[in-house]
């Protein structure tokens, strides 16, 4: 089962730690680019002396055809700075339905708490033939886990996109320590319980496949705990351990590159535009629903009407990058 | 401070067992009609030979003629049922900020989890506005309780519109036994928490003026509790204590009235429109969004769908009655 280069330590998430663009300048070549975002910087600690593989899904034309050229899935070593990482080039459409169906349309939204109930969610055949795709996403990765894996492995599977993958590794696989992490909210039971019964037991006991369960934060592990009284009944019915992980940012990287000179010249531009003497009230978010943008303009609107003495002296900077524009809500 | 007819029991709600219309064919006198809904056939086991007033609030234009009318807004028997009603004349617009700015479009909203959360609630200078409208209208309640009742006599507060009235009360009159019914569901902190937190905070306190503070569910006490706990620290800070309290409907009196000759009449009317042979599903609600008739009627289609041998078979007959029409959101 496990291949000759079998990993000690393995790591799944959707989006991996390179993706690739199709150059057509370039003659339809491949440009790989390492990635930003929060996961693959709190994740590349595992680096690339450790036995470890990285398993990911492909999000684009681009990784596609990189998963085609590459051996057995496996990206080169000189794209991924070393890092051993597998690649899965799930069906496209399938891929859809389980990432933007029902991760990001219904998972994200129950956790966050973020729907208009009354009119939504609808849980009918179009949400049942998404939810066949997201048992499939994740059954790809558990396939793909059980097979780079040694024995007594450990694996560590990110966030509410592998909900399921966890049960389905440990019955493939009862030798190896599984771990989840939520990077997100864990909804109360309340909300969580918008679900239907069957796919809320689902998403708890694909969890609770695995050995440790983990969140951000002691009221979002609660939270977890919660639903599973509510949904299972009482106890956690196996004998999975709940784990609260704080994730900060990276400080010492951080100040660091706040004195580099390319900063200091973005900052010097930035003060020129803003002017001398003025205060700032600066933000920096993905275009996503949870971040409170509009929230935060109306609170910089309330501030100038109840101190007047702030107009002309203070500047709200709100930088917002485009995400997730593959749903119609987020464009709207 | 109290009359000279103190109340021993004293019931205090939004809206009365009463309610008047202005009859302008007949020159502008009132006509008094004896209310429906839950809560008037809840508390009308309280009859007229109790030491009892039921204070509550004018709703239009009829029930402040009716209140002018009135010896002390004391209403005349006759168009109680000979039940004691003292009717409040709070200002129309107050009324309005509060009955439908804070009570029916945030803590209904709130405590049924309905918000599309990225965009509203929204918690500015008019909101605030409208709280102290909330603030007096539950003052209003406040006094004219502490006016009715004698010595140590019985208050029964009903419902979020009046969460502030039981701490009011026990700070004019030390001595009452105080209870505060809610007849709805309570928010998880997670939700509940949207609220600011001095709001939060005044609405718990407030219901925490009561001796007992009741719920339909335990799992509503409960969360109320938790509530408590997350917003005011560890603890219910007072000897309040949490009741639960199913409040059913009168299966007697439904029974009995089932098989009286008008609703013979209205079912054979109904028979011959469904068509002898087929299965009914029928549904009487307020069009409210915490209803789900939307749901309702996907469900049904879902179950033609599924079961295509019910198609002809089955007919859902949906009896939506009109609610709420001050509030855009509910004609929308």
């Amino acid at each position: 089962m496990a291949s000759t280069h079998a990993a000690e330590v393995l790591v799944a998430s959707n989006r991996g730690p390179v993706s690739y663009t199709v150059d057509d300048e370039a003659g339809g070549s491949l440009r790989a680019r390492r990635g930003g975002g929060g996961l693959v910087s709190g994740l590349s600690a595992i680096g690339p002396d450790a036995n470890a593989v990285w398993v990911c899904a492909a999000l684009g034309d681009g990784d596609r055809a990189a998963v085609h050229r590459a051996d057995g899935g496996l990206l080169p070593a000189e794209d991924t700075g070393g890092q051993r990482v597998r690649m899965l080039d799930i069906d496209a459409e399938v891929h859809a339905d389980a990432y933007n169906g029902i991760a990001n349309s219904v998972l994200w939204f129950v956790h966050h708490m973020l729907y208009q109930t009354p009119l939504e969610p609808v849980f009918d055949a179009e949400f049942r033939r998404q939810w066949a795709a997201y048992e499939a996403y994740n059954r790809a990765f558990a396939g793909a886990l059980a097979e780079e894996a040694a024995e007594g492995a450990a694996v560590l599977i990110q966030d509410y996109h592998l909900a399921l993958a966890p049960r389905m590794l440990r019955r493939l696989r009862p030798d190896l320590r599984i771990g989840h992490f939520s990077h997100t909210p864990w909804a109360p039971p309340d909300y969580f319980r918008l679900l239907p019964d069957d796919i809320a037991a689902e998403l708890l006991t694909g969890i609770l496949g695995a050995d440790r369960a983990a969140f951000l934060t002691r009221r979002w592990a609660d939270a977890f705990k919660d639903c599973c009284h509510a949904v299972l009944g009482p106890g956690i019915p196996s004998g999975t351990r709940i784990g609260v992980h704080g994730l900060g940012a990276d400080g010492d990287f951080l100040r660091k590159r706040a004195h580099e000179p390319d900063v200091d010249e973005r900052m010097a531009a930035l003060r020129q535009e803003i002017g001398e003497g003025r205060r700032t009230i600066v933000r920096v978010d993905r275009t996503e629903l949870s971040k409170n943008i509009v929230r935060g303009l109306l609170a910089y609107r309330q501030l100038l009407d109840d101190h007047p003495e702030w107009r002309e002296r203070v500047v709200h900077v709100a930088f917002a990058y485009p995400s997730r524009q593959d749903l119609a809500v987020y464009r709207d």
